[in-house]
């Protein structure tokens, strides 16, 4: 087996046979194959694409390549979600205890931001004495007792996939439908979860901006949870404009902390409602009512467990950024348009995101919504609030807010797009 | 501007800016932009392609990442001769002393081999003495006084493509023909020639296996070379079966010999000239007779002053390998094909070619026909000898030859391909 016949084999159009696979993931892994060799196949495979049995197997060789998981131990069910990224998408955050709250345990490995779409743990990092990193035993233990954990996953799953994902990130090949689908899966199902809810974004604030591609990607996935034994199912919904009125880390786990308070933006109330239904369905939990675990405080209880569990302090004060700067309406009407990419774009350059690895995050940063595409505004009212603890970076925040919204004038028609659109299971 | 906007450009079919092209080869050269980004790029312009005016002004970005040569303290018009490689490929060896006896001044700035396909420096080097690394002082000396000059490039030239080469090789991208005809001509008009003669070869001992890639390649690089002053013309050769007799170093070049004696294969000498007669046309040189300057014993003179300046012995007895291996016809009949990529990897197991760059060669082993296609055989007749040090190899050098040759019955029509093909200029 030669590196140069595999890549050769994908540039012209054929198909991987499971001894390539097999072999090229695990020479790369021990750096026999080098990162120039892989790029190329992954350039290869962008163009070119893997058809269902390929990404199979080169799922499952992630797999192989590390430590498997399981939560055998555990008195419940698992069920776990994943969202492929978007902008002020907190909602993990609300659901995690929501669905510990019916009934099932709920693990989530979650990632850090990188780019314009936030991270989990960035997010829950703005909670003063909130750790991130547990060994597995401390893991297993927040769940055990709590119901939920959300936490870094750990060096020891599908290190595979660790190693292709940086090098996709610096070489332009992270929009290849079947690598994104094996590299979330390869470390569901390595982490042994029962069944998963896979949230998939679709919209200009989301990695997929048309149906068609989400459509592909979801299948995708949900051919490959299923074949690995795993209940999956997966929910396309909107990522045309930002989840909610916030996106930013602390300014996030206010809203979250506001939804499991039994308030909250509808929009962000409606996804963790839908999405908590079906992972209670996934996991075979029949009787549970989610609506009232909101309402009547007990998935607010789970949170407060969960993030003491963890060294974080549910009573604290959330940091707040140093500088405001707000943006008004241009003139009245209905707003039509605020999209999500751009305001995503703007949190990060505020601080909220990274664009290198190693870079830290401000926990106050970010971008606060006044209003959402529906709404009739009034010339001069507060649209934006942009936070910062650099108000230098204002000027540059504002360039990407340019073209990011539509007021049109009162009285034009306007159709909102459903927040979940399709459902693939 | 960065390189993960350059690579997506391509990746997506857009058209490379001149800015985005200056730059990346910059940054590449200088280590800025990383291996494995290059070879994603790399694999992108394999698959999407390059116009004419990306090619032009790549080729121009590795030009100017070195220095550039001149011959204009020259006497006599200088005229260059580049093969895309084949099996028994050795008309440089007869050529380059042919057209310097008929006038012009012939700077062979030549490669070592790799995979199946020989290096004419390799070739050279199996005579005793000579050196093929020389000053650019000393080339320009034996180039003066003996008319013709065959050596190593320095380093100094497109230093761009010495890198990309490298990588290309790696990576599963040498097929791309924006990347062959940039990297062929980036070197040829650093060198500084006036005229220029491309032997574009087709078939399957060659890079281009169809007649429409070889046209593709050649008018991409006829292109090149015009649009910057060097007066470029190519024929389309055949390489379905190797040329001449032998194939391997000092096989090579006793054949060489055989023909600047005036004798020597037809294929060869017919190649010879015409590839003579298109450099002394370009360089400007009208009233010379090639046929004439084999016949007359000049070109050999040329030969002899030339492999004496660079400390050869002309007179020496070449390398013999020490085992042979004689192949015989399994039928009486026509030989109606030989296949030029059988014979070239078996020269190259035998010890004739290097797997790595840091291999050394067996200057005696190769292969020798006895027979060419359209020749009749009598069965049990020798078919093809095979040459090598170690002996040990002569059985994976059988299995490239297991299916390369066929016998009719006597009198099936064959019909031979021409040698030369097609003329683009």
């Amino acid at each position: 087996m030669d590196v140069i016949s595999v890549i050769r084999t994908k540039r012209d159009r054929g198909e991987l046979s499971p001894e390539q696979i097999d072999w090229v993931i695990d020479a790369y892994t021990r750096g026999e194959v080098a990162d120039e060799q892989m790029s190329a196949l992954a350039m290869a495979i962008l163009l070119n694409g893997m058809n269902r049995t390929e990404i199979a197997r080169w799922t499952a060789a992630m797999i192989a390549s590390g430590e498997r998981m399981n939560f055998d131990s555990l008195s419940r069910p698992t069920a776990d979600k994943h969202s492929t990224g978007g902008v002020g998408d907190k909602i993990t955050l609300p659901l995690a205890p929501l669905v510990a709250a019916c009934g099932a345990a709920v693990p989530q490995l979650s990632g850090r931001g990188l780019g314009h779409t936030g991270g989990t743990l960035d997010k829950l990092e703005s909670i003063p004495g909130w750790r991130a990193l547990l060994s597995n035993e401390e893991m297993l233990n927040v769940l055990d007792t709590t119901g939920a954990v959300i936490c870094a996953a750990g060096d020891g799953l599908a290190p595979a996939d660790k190693k292709l994902y940086a090098l996709r990130d610096v070489t332009g090949t992270v929009e290849a439908i079947p690598l994104i689908a094996s590299s979330i899966m390869s470390k569901k199902i390595a982490e042994g979860t029962g069944s998963l809810v896979l949230d998939v974004k679709v919209g200009t604030g989301a990695f997929m901006k048309n149906i068609e591609d989400a459509r592909e990607l979801a299948s995708t996935m949900v051919a490959l949870g299923t074949d690995s034994g795993v209940k999956t199912v997966a929910l396309l919904t909107d990522m045309s404009t930002p989840l909610g009125l916030t996106a930013g880390n602390a300014l996030e786990v206010r809203e979250s902390v506001e939804v499991l308070a039994g308030g909250g933006p509808a929009d962000v109330v409606e996804l963790t409602i839908a999405l908590a239904r079906e992972m209670l369905d996934a996991a075979g939990i029949k009787d549970a009512d989610p609506a009232k675990a909101l309402a009547d405080g007990s998935a607010m209880d789970v949170w407060r467990r969960m993030i003491a569990a963890q060294g974080g302090d549910p009573d604290a004060t959330l940091p707040v950024a140093r500088e405001q700067h707000v943006i008004t309406a241009p003139s009245s009407g209905v707003l039509t348009r605020l999209d999500a990419y751009d305001i995503g774009v703007a949190a990060w350059r505020l601080g909220a995101g990274r664009a290198r690895k190693e870079d830290p995050v401000q926990a106050g940063a970010g971008v606060e919504l006044h209003a959402k595409p529906g709404d009739t505004v009034t010339a001069g009212q507060p649209l934006l609030t942009l936070h910062t603890d650099t108000p230098e970076k204002f000027e540059y925040a504002l360039k990407s807010l340019d073209a990011s919204y539509d007021v049109a004038p009162a009285g034009t028609a306007f159709s909102a797009t459903p927040i979940v659109r399709e459902r693939i299971a």
